[in-house]
């Protein structure tokens, strides 16, 4: 896979790009992620990127030209070009998923100020991390990346996925290390019995227990099995 | 306001830290955001910061000594302590609002691994930024202080906050700037006009037509004004 990021802070990713999972991603050629400074290809003789709103208002307007002979420079047939924006879609994990099949990705970024409208027309899709606002988009791209990169085929072991939160539609169980016992606080013996089975039980019911009491609505729309009935009754003539 | 960070990957925090905004209310003493590696509290002498699961499974667990430990240095009275977790309440803007109001904040973030259970027992809250699944705390932690810090009086422009997307429960209108006419689209006539308050009413519609096509769900519990209702009945009697 291959992203592509237009940004007017390149500097913003160098942390990113270079810890942990996106950095062992990147040297294993698992992903290539260029970032191109899209001010670069103003053709103004200042190098502004923005300009005054029409119709007035405060702050400024991000132009058409830098960032349109940025991306022209960047696409191909195969692009999927995204534009992060409050007034994207929310990304969601099963949103991430079917990015992370795309051969490539192109992101762009604005900071501070709003796009010209009629840069919408050049992109596949606006994308939002969430309904808050930020200075700019560059965190919501890194967000992104991280999201579909841990995704990739090798990016991480593939069992590291299956706990994820989200990835079952519940909340993970909790887990314990050493040691036995914290400030007064102890691991519940169930965990210490070495009986797998019981275990598996526990977990599956804490999950649905903390999803229940936490994030009620993930559980609208999940299929469940015989046994998850079972214990969500369960849980619910408790409580 | 203060911001205290736990973190095992600080590098991860340069490039945020010296970019734009966030930088500028740093050097104006607006806000002291510091980096804690809470590796450093290890008493482990090989400085480990985590452990199998007890109960087994796969992955490793972040263990409740050094983070705990780590915590215990940087609150005081006045800390608000959030922990970053797929299992927290999702961030908003509204929320963003009220946590730019506390004086001190402390985040903890963890990194691929889960914590243990027991280091919730020290939090205020538990924050997730979306329902998709990041390899750290970081960004999400990065993400919320970019939230928060623009909020605080001197960040910004104050009417800068005032179009932002969700600050009023809409999307914002379509913005245009120079040049007039690009690639074959022009800017909307009624924006050349230099008549304000057709341009404001034709903003307010954009804002209202975006809103109630790309995200209905922002109008479900809004409140609106006489005008906002007249015109949303019109768009719904044109669709």
């Amino acid at each position: 896979m291959r992203i592509d990021i237009l940004s007017l802070f390149p500097s913003m990713f160098d942390g990113f790009l270079n810890t942990s999972i996106i950095k062992r991603a990147i040297d294993a050629s698992l992903v290539e992620v260029h970032i191109h400074d899209f001010r670069e290809y103003s053709l103004n003789k200042h190098k502004k990127v923005d300009d005054y709103p029409y119709g007035g208002g405060q702050g400024m307007v991000l132009a058409c030209q830098p960032i349109i002979d940025c991306l022209k420079d960047v696409v191909s047939d195969e692009s999927f070009v995204i534009l992060m924006s409050p007034q994207g879609q929310t990304l969601k994990q099963s949103l991430s998923v079917e990015l992370s099949c795309y051969k490539h990705l192109v992101i762009i970024c604005g900071h501070y100020e709003g796009f010209d409208e009629r840069i919408r027309d050049y992109v596949d899709m606006e994308l939002s991390i969430g309904d808050y606002v930020l200075t700019g988009g560059e965190l919501s791209s890194m967000v992104v990346c991280d999201s579909i990169i841990r995704l990739i085929d090798g990016s991480i072991r593939e069992e590291s996925h299956e706990d994820d939160s989200f990835s079952h539609g519940l909340l993970e169980y909790p887990q314990y290390t050493r040691p036995f016992e914290y400030d007064g606080n102890e691991v519940p013996e169930v965990l210490l019995s070495g009986h797998h089975e019981n275990i598996r039980k526990w977990r599956l019911k804490q999950s649905l227990l903390k999803t229940y009491r936490k994030r009620p609505d993930l559980l609208e729309n999940r299929e469940f099995t015989q046994e998850e009935i079972e214990i969500l009754e369960e849980i619910k003539n408790n409580h």
